[in-house]
C-alpha cells in the first residue's frame, strides 16, 4: 500500500497511508460530525486497515453506531466506539494516573485507546496532592512504567510531583473538571507547562486520546 | 486619637487612624512615588505612630532615604525601608516557605515585614515539589506554625502540598519568577486559586507585604 | 489512626488521615461525580470519621441522597448535603458579609460549612458599597469577629472597604453574579487581589466552602 | 469656516472644522510622533484656532517644544504642552478625585486640560477606600460638582463609592499604577465597568485627557 | 427622610436614602434573584419612594410580577418591570442610537428607563458605519441632544463616528450581539475605550440601564 | 438610484445604495433578529435589488421563511436563505478548501454565497496537514484559482501550507470546531494571523460569508 | 529552475523555488537574526533571483547592511533594506490609507514593499473617523483602486468605513500605536475582524509587509 | 546514596537524590539567581554527581562562571554553562527541527543539553511549512529518530506536519520569535496543543531544556 494513499468519500478524505507513515491509523473524531458520517468513515477505515476507533462519541450516537456496525463496542464513560480492537497482551508498560474522580472520563479515553491498540494499562486513580500519602502509597504501581499519563484538573500539580518521583516520561493532561478562574482547564494547563520538575510534556485539555497517541509513539 | 483622623500633606492624606481601626498602621508603597514624597510620608507616619515602613523601594531610593532619614534601615533584597522597627520577640509563630531560590525577594519582603512589627519568622526556603523529599524533610520546622506564607512561581504547586500536610492557614503568594506561558505569575496564581487542598487563600503576584499583613491579622 | 491512611474504593481513595494532618476531614466535591459515587464516598467518610459533608450538590442529587442516606440533610440554596453535623455552640466568631442578594448561595455554602463543623456565624448580607450607609450601619455586627468572609460580585469593592474598617483577617470571595466584561467573577477576583487595604486574601470565584475552610484554620 | 474643512500638511490632515462640529478643537497626541511633527501640528492648529494643546508629551520633547514655540508652556507631570491657554474663570464645576498618590500624572492631565479650556478644577487627591474617613471627610469639596472625574488604580473601587454619595455623573479613569494580576490597569478598568452604583462611565486606562473631554461636553 | 436610611428585609437592605444622595432611587436588578425577592424589593421601594423599576427581568418572571403587583407593567424586549412610572414630558433631550437591529433590547432598556423617570427619548436605530449615509442622513435627529447613548456590537465604531459629528457627551454601550473573536462584546468594548474621537465614555457590555443612569445624572 | 439611498422600515434602515457603492448588496444577518424582521428585510431588499440573501439562519427560521417567501430556498447546512439567486456560470475562479469535515458548515456558507452571486466554486474538502498527501494530491484542483478560501479549525495550519504552494490570495477562515485551549477558534485565528507564508489575510472565526464577500471583491 | 529547490546555507534553507510556486520570492525577516545572517541570506537571494528585500531591519543593522552590500538601500522609517528594486511603473493600482500619523512606519513598510516589486502606490494618510470629512474628502484618491490597504490603531474603525464606501477588497492592518486596554493593537485587530461592512480581511498587527504581499497576489 | 538526600546550602536545597529517582540530575536554572548562587549550586552538584549544567545563563554571568569554575564551558547562543559534560557517543537517536532561523537559541539549548548527557543530535534547521519542499527534502534525516524535538514560532504549524510524516513522538516547543497578536509564543503554543496530527506533546514557550529532558526520559 502506498503510504500517501487516501480514499475520497466526499465529505472526507480517509488517509489510508497514515499507519504506514506514522505507526497509528487514522482515528475518527466524532464531535461535529453526523452519525452517518462517522459510520461511513469507521466502515471505510475498518475495511482498509482491519480496525477503527472513533473518539468523542456521545451516548446517543454511540448507541446508534452499535446498531449500525455489528461487532462494534461503545464505552459511554470514555466516549469511544471501537471496531476490531486488538486484545491487550503482556505486562502493562503505561500507567494512567488521575488527580481525582472527576478526571475519569479523560483517563478512560486514554486507557481504552491504549488497550484498543493492544497495550494493557495500569490504572492509578485519585492520587492528587491534597493527600500525598495516596500517591506515595501507590508508587510501586507506576515506578517502572515506560510512560506515564498524568491527568489532573484543579491546580494541575500532580504530574510535576510524579515527575519528581520516577524516571518515565510524563504525558500530562489538564482537565476541565472545575469552576471559577482557570475553569475549563486553563489553570492546570498552565501549571503543567510550568511544571517545576523536568520530564513533563503536555497535551490539550481533556485530550485523553492525544495522550495515548503520544504514549504509543514512545512505546514503539 | 480619633480613628478617622488623617493628615493632609498635599499630594497625600496620611491615614493616622488606621492602626486603631485595623491593627496595622498605614504603610508607604514607594512604587510610582518620588523620593521626596516617600520621605515626607515616612516622616509624617513615624512622627505620629512611632514607626514607618516603606515597601517596593528600589536600591537608589533606598540609599537616598537612608541618608535623609537617620535611624532608617534599607534592605535591598526585600525592597524595604524601615524606621523604628520593633525587636522581634518570642518563638516564631509564622513560617515562610518558598518553592525556589528565585522567590527570595518576595519571601524577604514578607518575613522582614513580620519582623518589623515584632514577630520572628521561621524561614523554610527551596522546598518546591520537584523533590518532595525537601518539604517532607523540613516538616518539623513549620508543622506547628499559626500561619504559613507559602511562596512559589512556576507551577505554584507547593502551597497545596503544604495545605495537605499541616493545620495552619496557608497564605499563598504566586511569584513572577518565570518565562513562557503563565509568566508574570499567572500560572501559579491560577494554580493556587484552584488548590486541591482546602485551607489556602491567595494574595496578588509578588505581594509579600500583603501576605505578611494577612498573617498579622491572623496572629492578633 | 495512621495519618497517612486512605481507603481505596475503586474510583476514589478516601483520605482518612486528613483530619489528623490538617484539622479538617476530607469533604466530597459532588460536581462531576455520579450520585452513587457521592453516596459511597459520603458513607465511607461518615463511618470512619463520624460525619461527612458534600458540596456542590445540585437539587436532584440532593434529594436522592436524602433518600439514600438516612439522617442526612440537604440545603438546596447552599448546595450542601450534611450527615452528622455538629451543633454550633458559643458566640459567633466568624462574620459572613455579602455585597448583594445574588451572592447568597455562596454565602450560605460558607456559613453552613462553618456551622456543620460547630461554629455559629454572624450573617451580614447586602452591604455593598453603592450605599456605604449599609456597611457602616452594620459595623457593630462584625467589628469584633476573629475572621470575616467577605463575598461580592460586580466590582468586588466591599472586602477592601471592610478591611479598612476592622482588625480581622478578610477572606474575600468573588462571585460570578454578573454579566458583561468581567462576568464569571473575573472583575471582582482581580479587584480583590488588588485590594487597596492590606489584610485581604482571596479564594476562587464562588468558592464559599474554600473560604470556610480557611476560616476554620484561622479559628483553630 | 466650513465645519468639514481640514488642512493637509503631508503627514497629517489637521481637522480645522472639529471645534465647530464637536465643541472641542483637535488636540495633538504626541506619543508615536516626531518632535517636528508635533511642532508643525501645534503651529497649524494655533494659527487657525487661536490655541493648541498637545498631550502625551515626554520631558525631552516638551523642552524642545518650549524652545521652538514661544509662548508655549510645558507641564512635565501632566505631559501637556500648551499654547494659548484660556484663563480659568468662575467657580470650579468639576472635581478631580484620585485614589492615591501614584494617580497624580493622570489627574493632572485631566485637571490641566480642563483649565486650558477655561474651567477651574477642584482637586481632591488620595481618597481611596482603604480609609473611608478620607473620602467622607472630603465630601463637601465635591458634593455639588456638575461632573466628577474619579481616578484610581489598584482595585478601582473609589468611583463606585463616590457614585453612591453624590448626584453628579462620574467619569471613571482606571490607572496602570500597580503590579501583579490586573496590572496595567485591567483590574480597575473591569471594576469600574462593573461598578455596583449606577451613574459611572469609563474611559481608557490612564486617559486623563479623555475624561476631561467628556467633562467638557457635559459642562457645555 | 435621613439620606443614610435603609430597610432591612432579610435577604436585602433596601437603600431608601439613595435618591436623596444620588438623585436616582435604588433599582432592582432581577438577574440571580427569585421572583418573590424581586416582588418584595419592588413593593418596599414603591411604598417608600412612590415608584419602582426592576431590570434584567426575564419573560416568565415579568408575567408573574404583572399578576402579583397590580398597576405594574412589563416590557419583554427591554426586560423591564415598571411600577408607578412618571409620564415623559417635554422635548427629548437624549437620543439613543444603535448600530443595528440586534442592539434593540439594550436600546430599549436604556430608552424606557429614561422614560420611566420622565424623560422622552429620540430613537435613531440602525445607523452603523457600514453605510455612513444612514447616520449622516439622520444627523438632524440627534445633533442637538444634551446626551447621546450610542449602542453598537460588531466593531463598535459608531460611537466614535457620532462623537466626531456632534457636541453632546457620548455614552457608549457595547453589545454582545456577535460571534467569533471578540464575541460577547469584548471587541466593541475595546474599540469604544479606544475611540479616536474624544468625548466618549463607556459602560459595561449590554448595560442599557447603566447608560440611562449616566444620562440622567448629566441631565440633572 | 442614489448611492446614499436607504429605506427606513422602523427597526432597520435598508441600505439600498450599497451595491452601487461597494459592488455587493446589503445582506441580512439573521442571528439576533426575529423571523418577521428577517422576512421584512428580505422582502424589501428583494423588491428593490432583485435578490436577497440571509445568513446565520437556524433551521426553524429557515423553514418559516420558506413558507412565507415563495421562491425562496433554504440550505440548513450553510444556514442560508436565498431569494432570487443568480445561476453560477463559467469556470470556477474560486476554490474553497477545508482542513476537516467539521468545517463543512462554514465552507458551504462561503461556497453558496459565491454561487448565489453567480460564481461557481471548486470544493476541495478535508485536506488538513495531518496527511500532507491529501493537499498535495489535490493541488491541481486549486493551483490556478484567482482566490482561495482556506478554512480550518484545530491548529489552523492549512492556509499557510496552501500559501506556500500557489499564487492566489488566501482568505483564511478559522473555525470553532474544537475543544480545549484555543477552543472557539482562537488557536487557528492566531495561527492564521501568524502564518509563516505571506499572502494570507484572515476573516473572523466561522465567518464563511465574510470570506466570500472578500473573494467577490477580488474577482471584480 | 525546479520549484522545490532550496539552498542550504547552514543556519537557513533559502527557498529558491518560492517565486515560481507563489509569485513572490522569499523575503528575509530580520528581527531575531544577526546582521551576518541577514547579509548572507540577502546575498544568496539576490544572486539567485536578481533582487532581495529584508523587512524588520533596525537602524543599526540597516546602516551596516548598506556598507556591506553595495547597491542596497535602507529606509529607516519602513525598516526595509532593498537590493535590486524594480522601478514602479504605470498608474497606482493600490491605495494605502492610515487612520493617523503614528501608523506611518507600517504604512511605509507596505507601500515601499509594493514599490520594490514594481507597483506604484497612492498614499492617503490620516483619514481616521474622528473627522469623517477627511476620508470623505479624499474618496476620489482611492475609489477606483484594485486593492486598498487600510491601516489603523486606536479603535480600528476606518477600514470598515472604507469598505462601506468603495468596491475594492480591503486589507486591514491593525497597529500597536496606542496605550491602555487594547494596547499593542488588540483593540483594532478585534474591531477589524468584526468589521460591520463585508469585504475586509485582516493581517497581523503592524504587519505592513503581509498586507503588501496579499495585495500583490490580488493584483496578479 | 539515599534517593531522598538533599544538601542545604542556605538559599537552596540541592536535591542530590534526584538522579537516582528520576534519571536526570538536578539542573540549575540561572534566571533570577545571582552569579555566586549559580556558582555555588553548580559546584555542589558537580562535586556530588560528577557534572553540572546551568541553563538560562546570560553572557555576562557565563563569562564570570567560566573564570570561576575551571573546566567549565559556556555557550552564549544556547545560554548553557557546562561542567563535566559527557562525550556524545553512537548514532543520533534524537532529531531537533526548527521552523526558522530565529528559533536557533532554543534549538541549541535542547541539542546541547542532550549532548551534555552523552546523546548526539541530528540538527534539521529552517524547515518551516512556508516551503514544504524543505521539510520533505530533509525527511531522510529524521524519519528514523526515536524522538523528535520540533521547534517553531509564528504559526507553530511544523510539528503537526512532522507528526503526519514519521513515527517518533514529537516534543513540540513554541518560541517567542514573533510580534503582533500571539507574540511571545502564545500563537504557536495554542497551535501545537491543537495539532491536527496525533503524537505531539508540548513544553512551555522557549523551553528547549524541558524538551531535551522529555527526550532523555523517552530514550532511557
Amino acid at each position: 500500500m502506498d503510504d500517501s494513499e487516501f480514499i475520497d468519500i466526499g465529505f472526507a478524505k480517509i488517509d489510508i497511508g497514515r499507519e504506514a507513515r506514522t505507526g497509528l491509523p487514522e482515528v475518527v473524531f466524532a464531535r461535529g460530525k453526523k452519525t452517518w458520517q462517522v459510520e461511513e468513515a469507521v466502515k471505510t477505515l475498518s475495511e482498509k486497515t482491519g480496525r477503527a476507533l472513533a473518539t468523542g462519541v456521545r451516548r446517543r450516537m454511540g448507541e446508534k453506531l452499535t446498531d449500525l456496525l455489528p461487532g462494534g463496542e461503545f464505552d459511554a464513560l470514555a466516549g469511544l466506539f471501537k471496531l476490531g480492537a486488538k486484545a491487550p497482551a503482556g505486562e502493562p508498560r503505561v500507567a494512567v494516573l488521575t488527580g481525582g474522580t472527576a478526571d475519569l472520563p479523560v483517563a478512560e479515553e486514554a486507557a481504552q485507546t491504549l488497550e484498543f491498540f493492544g497495550h494493557p494499562v495500569e490504572r492509578v486513580y485519585d492520587v492528587g496532592v491534597a493527600g500525598l500519602n495516596r500517591i506515595l502509597g501507590s508508587l510501586d504501581k507506576f515506578r517502572d512504567a515506560e510512560a506515564v499519563i498524568a491527568i489532573a484538573g484543579m491546580d494541575g500539580a500532580m504530574p510535576a510531583v510524579a515527575a519528581g518521583l520516577i524516571k518515565a516520561p510524563i504525558i500530562a493532561v489538564p482537565t476541565s473538571a472545575n469552576y471559577g478562574a482557570g475553569a475549563n482547564g486553563i489553570a492546570p494547563l498552565l501549571a503543567m507547562l510550568n511544571a517545576c520538575a523536568p520530564g513533563v510534556a503536555v497535551v490539550n485539555i481533556d485530550n485523553g486520546f492525544g495522550a495515548a497517541a503520544m504514549a504509543l509513539r514512545i512505546l514503539d
